[in-house]
């Protein structure tokens, strides 16, 4: 097996808990592990960071878990799955967490007798914590039910966690699309591209997630109680409804994609309009102008210019030049082009 | 449980009924609901409004409904969905109205032993009235028929409801696609993406809704009487048209968006021809009219712009420019280019 | 119940036959139909128009009809679908017709024993009367059959008759497509949406009909006899001939809009190259007879254009403009800017 | 029945053989035909040409085949399919040919005990001949095998011909491809759009074929033996695969039309920048030389145009423009306007 | 059958093993393997080169190999498939490279008793070495299973060695995006389109990859042992999150034909734009210009052009003309048009 390099070395937590208690621990060292689990109805065994091949392969024989679900629970890109083996069930799920962009985390869960072992690279405090607390005070149904509710119970807290991220997401999108209404922006085209990426990300881990919590609810999976289904069809719903979320989003992006490259050709438009009032305005207008500077002499035939030496000449050239311009912004306005495509 | 902050504080109606008669009532407090149900054949508990958690969580103990379903009941944003309880069968639906927008919200039914019990964040007054009316009245079978019969009536209105709001957009992109006809429109592509993300709200409500009536329809749910499957495959037929009617509108708004880019080029391309057409006649006269602005000193040789000096000098060049102007635009005109391209 | 207030007052005709002979009858009013299924193997009941409630109930209840089907066989915006009841088979099917766009007319049929019953809200003559006549001449094996396999011949007619509209579709897009391959066309983009919204007419009704004959030929409806099913199947590999062809067509129509897109663009791109060889070749010869007409003074010093005091001044400026022209237009030909882009 | 009236009257080969021997003849007329079949093994009944309806109608009864599997066989336009009759297995299936463009034809099959019977409108030489071969020098296992094995040679003979007809349209569209990179191509939407519904074609014969030749190995049809269904496994491996060529032409095609229309406007684009060049090379020159052609007259003012009279005014005026037009010309460099953009 | 004329003659090695030890040896030919089989516990028959049609008939016959699957391991072009005969289990793989381009070689499996063969056309040493290396070693369990475990090994060697592929393309696209987020590229829409065909060349290796890997799977295959399922559980966890890669990439590589088109959009718009500023301030001060080019004879008439005899008629129209050039570019500023569009 190897090791995540960029993961730092393994500490282990253990939460043992029962209707009478909970007993909380971190562990010196891996082998420490032997003979704890058991002691109470359940233990939560938590393993942060999966930096030390050794450490992660002791823990897999102590608990007694499947050296194929331990190699995939230290790769830090598997797909969320449920996987049954003989002596415990392995699922893979994937936070999500909104900074500059979307991006996912993974957290292996094994479920067996008296247990639920959970690892992960790092410890992403905030999403698994309620989970420790409602423990830690015995809010709710946790202490008097067994490994798989607490399964369920984070598996719940990391779908649940998806929701704020749709927000974040959500608000980035709708700013984007104001600055989009006034008009091009900066980057718009990869704004877009990025976002839609995001996207792709979330899709990417909840459609699988999706059908790993079907998979729980379906299969006659030993590990899970007839009870803990009910609320794992719950988790089920929350992770359609967040597709669904996604699938809503996409169409979104898509249409800012469209809102964008409608602005550009906006602007385009308005310059090239703006290029083309200028010149059919003034392209007559100098043409005139260019007659009246030919040199044809008028002093040696009639028909050579006569206008230039008329006593009105220029003032009556001026005003036709005025009439010519004024008729071209007409027609404009007629066929509408002065006003505003968008 | 979280109480929805925005939704008012629960309103309780009862509605009893059975053949012999009807019985309504509007409750003072949710905890007077208690001894209620079982008096006549089904009773119909209406709660508009879910802003006290507690008020909620006491009618859901009175009538035996499962946490999790009272949880999914308050949060406004479920998709529809059949989940079945050993208690009660649990199903949400989405109504939908057309007001400036597309908007839809939810209901809620449990439907229990002698009971049917519907949430609702604010009352829709139009949807169900008809429903109300046929028990008062006694109209068609409901009076003789159990509460799942009166969940299909509920059901059947709701999705009866989208029709007129099917009927208000169809005008609405009707109404849009004659003004593109004429040319761009002003805000065109918002207005295609508004229609079609409202379109958008309409799937994401009618499929999954489609599907749970379907999952009424065939599953082997207690609470569904054989007699009431004949009536709630109807609903899903009509569910299904209704989704045939959003994939064909769908089809419309992606042409109208066709339309709109076409009339925005077209109207492009018509100010370039413009633009062509001025430039091309003028630019060789304006030419020519340069020639005869030349310096060069006929008096110094024969050679230097003799025409300058013709009797016939200025009739003649006038007459040659109006000749190239005439052949240019009989080249347009040949071409097709003066015809519009739409 | 509500009648369609389009549609006239029902006509009721009665077709009864069996190998031994065939009887015809037009009823004065509904209540005259009782008592005259059953007389002959098989009666066809035909209803046009649905403007009266009444006598439609009438009719249901004479027949046995299950109200919700009845409904169903009124309103006339059904799609195309089988509902098993317990006295009789409904199933509901759409006949095209092509004028100046596609249209769909709802036919609905009650096959129960002894009797076929078709409603359907105007006499739409050619498509079904191929039937009558087989019936009256006893041609086939339709008189020695049930009324399944009437049922079956009705909608063979119904869907033989959509290859001819199928037809006429071909023919107007492929005049369509002659008039795109010459350049744009006026009203181009409107024209090609609506061929697309005639397919997409054709494509709701032919869906759920293959799909409705489908599960006649499956399912174990007992109003079907086993030998007629083989027909059934001939049935489905028709509808699913059609539904190729309209696919077909689908992607046809797609080209067309690349084609008129490219067409226009086309045109466009012809003429700004012509405004590009008139601008590029007039250009810089205005600016060289400008540069001529610059009033520098030649007698004040040797270097002010001297130029034009030369003998062969004009010649040589007229020869170098048009050495340029030729070079513009010799550069735009080796470029093959002149060539059209099509 | 009606009869193909544009297929020739139908020309009746026999080919009986068994493992002792090969008969070959050909009928004087369909009617001969009564006693001809289970002298041998098996026999080949090949019917070319559908013109004569009474013939086929003759074949028909003698061999038992069902009436509406018969008029499937004549109607030129049916979608391949297999249809279980009580008496024999009815199979169509639809050759490819690549002339100009590419074409289908149909092959309709009939798997009965003892014989195979086909129906063609035109004797396809080269398709089937190899088939006929292998019987004729006793080659591999056909001799030996019943009917349902020639049943797979000849689907297997037809599908192997869809492999040059592959070829040849890569070709074809290689070759465009080729032309494309080069530059815009005349009539290129017309060429691609052809490819596109050439592959239409070819789609829709082989999608109907693998699933006709996947129902022959999959479903429990009577007349095709166990160990002929592991060569028809490997007949449907082919058509999966050519459907899998069949969608990568299609990528392929599709990106022909991105490269044409990438072309297009990048040929647009050059004839723009370099109108765009000279433009802005010669406006402010000709302004230049315009502004010294002003009328002015220095000996009024000395203010006026002054420098008409310098020594130097008009070389330096010419250094002047030479300048500008250089940093133009620079300007459009820096900014990468001259590289070309493909 | 048709040997592969590409192909080199093939060279059989011989990899037997057992718990007790590893026997290697190359045949000198074909006709030596008979015999070799069965000596070990599992004999791995690797031969490479498929280019004697003689030698591979006598490799097949020695093993019982299926003349049909035989014929499809020397036919280069399968698609992965699992084909499950009476003797042996046969695997069609594709293994993947990348070079310039990315490319897929066939690799044949036979799974039978106590053997397995694999046939490939060229030894493409590093994607099985490691398979052999952990044979020669011992390392892990290989040595310790059955045949079924060495085709598992095998086919999660070639389904790894996609990871590397996948990566090199991953930088090929990245390099790509940022070359076109700074502009327009050489080849643009030819690389993007290889980039593509090299995700369709990936797609249609790993579906059916994935499939014939579910198939070896679920299928109750008599070759594979229920322990070996569990492994070849996690090789189709590994396929399926490639293909998730593949659509990863595919929606990259679509982004950046946008990015391009967008890009190319852009520099055009940027030259229009410069184009258009050029000729709107200069046309109009060519005009003024040409006005006062005119040539009016000021003596006359007071009327005619008296600004030609004002003392600061020249100073005056210069700073009109500098007004006018300021306001056009402040217009321009006004309306955004001068700030880049991306």
């Amino acid at each position: 097996m190897v090791a995540d390099p960029e993961s730092p070395k393994p500490t282990v937590r253990l939460l043992s808990y029962g209707p009478d208690g909970v007993d909380e621990q971190t562990l010196d060292g891996p082998e420490q592990l032997a003979g704890k689990v058991g002691k109470k109805a359940v233990t939560w065994i938590d393993v942060d960071g999966l930096g030390d091949a050794h450490a992660i392969e002791t823990i897999g024989k102590v608990l007694g878990l499947h050296p194929l679900a331990l190699e995939d629970a230290v790769n830090q890109w598997q797909r969320p799955k449920v996987d049954e083996y003989p002596e415990n069930l392995f699922v893979v799920v994937r936070m999500a967490s909104h900074g500059e962009r979307i991006e996912t985390e993974q957290l292996a869960l094994f479920i067996g007798v008296g247990f639920v072992a959970t690892f992960q690279s790092e410890r992403p405090g905030d999403c698994l914590d309620p989970v420790r607390k409602r423990i830690r005070v015995g809010q709710g149904r946790i202490r008097s039910e067994g490994p798989d509710y607490l399964a369920y119970a984070i598996i719940d807290a990391v779908i649940d966690n998806y929701f704020p991220v749709m927000d974040t997401f959500g608000e980035r999108i709708e700013v984007l699309e104001d600055e989009l209404v006034q008009g091009p922006v900066r980057n718009g085209v990869e704004r877009i591209q990025r976002a839609k990426q995001d996207l792709l990300v979330l899709r990417r881990s909840l459609v699988p997630l999706r059908d790993a919590v079907n998979a729980l609810v379906r299969d006659e999976a030993r590990f899970i109680q007839p009870g803990t289904r009910l609320y794992l069809r719950d988790c089920y719903d929350h992770a359609a409804q967040l597709l669904d979320v996604v699938g809503n989003h996409r169409e979104l992006v898509g249409g800012l994609m469209e809102l964008h490259l409608s602005g550009v050709s906006n602007r385009m438009n308005e310059v090239m309009k703006f290029l083309t009032l200028v010149s059919t305005i003034f392209i007559p207008l100098t043409f005139i102008a260019g007659i009246y500077g030919m040199n044809f002499d008028p002093a040696r035939s009639p028909w050579n210019m006569p206008e230039l030496e008329w006593r009105y000449g220029y003032p009556a050239v001026m005003g036709v030049m005025a009439l010519i311009a004024a008729a071209t912004v007409l027609y404009f306005k007629r066929k509408g082009w002065l006003a505003p495509t968008r």
